[in-house]
């Protein structure tokens, strides 16, 4: 069966998308720490993030980094911060999370937003990627 | 003046090392989310991991799979985690956590070691590594 990531990808679920490339695809985490919350996920449906082979790993990173970038460029912060648990959906995620606090890091406080809001705030990313 | 991740790897401040080359210094988080907690820094002190150029940057990211490599043939646990954070440290570092459970990558709850528990530690990911 597919990831819920993969059917994301393929379009079966919606999401809010911020980049995508041949290999990559990047969208906004419907239950976000912070605004600009974002999702980075190989096409490719692997589990672990180091059991991909140092090159798709490496590959990975650079497309986040870009698409971090462009979070950095469009949404007020301190800085973005990296997260990769991976304990839940068993499809390599990057979590890139706009931070003001360490709390913004813990998934234990969430905000919200109205699917307008996640539209808006996923456009300005992607003009910036 | 220095971060006391420099100090960390001019040896000015003692640590259980883990790893090291030219351009990056592996050592034990000396308060862990779990055992095995790697923190992996550039030898350059830099704040924020996304003003790294992409070619160091990528060389960071690559170090850290090689000592997580080292982690997970080390430590029992589902997979490693990685977080990135920076609000408390002004020197770029990679947290490796091996994670059994979602709170393991929260940095609330913490575990304890002895000094000769995280020599013993830091050797066996060493000797993996």
């Amino acid at each position: 069966m597919s990831s819920i990531f993969t059917k994301i990808i393929n379009g079966e679920i919606s999401s809010y998308k911020v980049a995508e490339d041949t290999d990559f695809f990047a969208f906004l985490d419907i239950n976000p720490n912070t605004k600009g919350h974002t999702l980075v996920v190989p096409k490719k449906e692997i589990d672990k993030i180091f059991d991909l082979e140092e090159e798709s790993y490496l590959a990975l990173m650079r497309f986040s980094r870009k698409v971090a970038l462009a979070i950095e460029k469009s949404i007020e912060c301190k800085r973005v911060g990296i997260s990769v648990i991976g304990l839940e959906v068993p499809h390599v995620h990057v979590h890139l999370i706009p931070l003001n606090r360490m709390k913004d890091a813990s998934f234990s406080s969430k905000v919200n937003f109205t699917p307008q809001e996640f539209k808006e705030i996923a456009e300005k990313i992607a003009a910036n990627f």
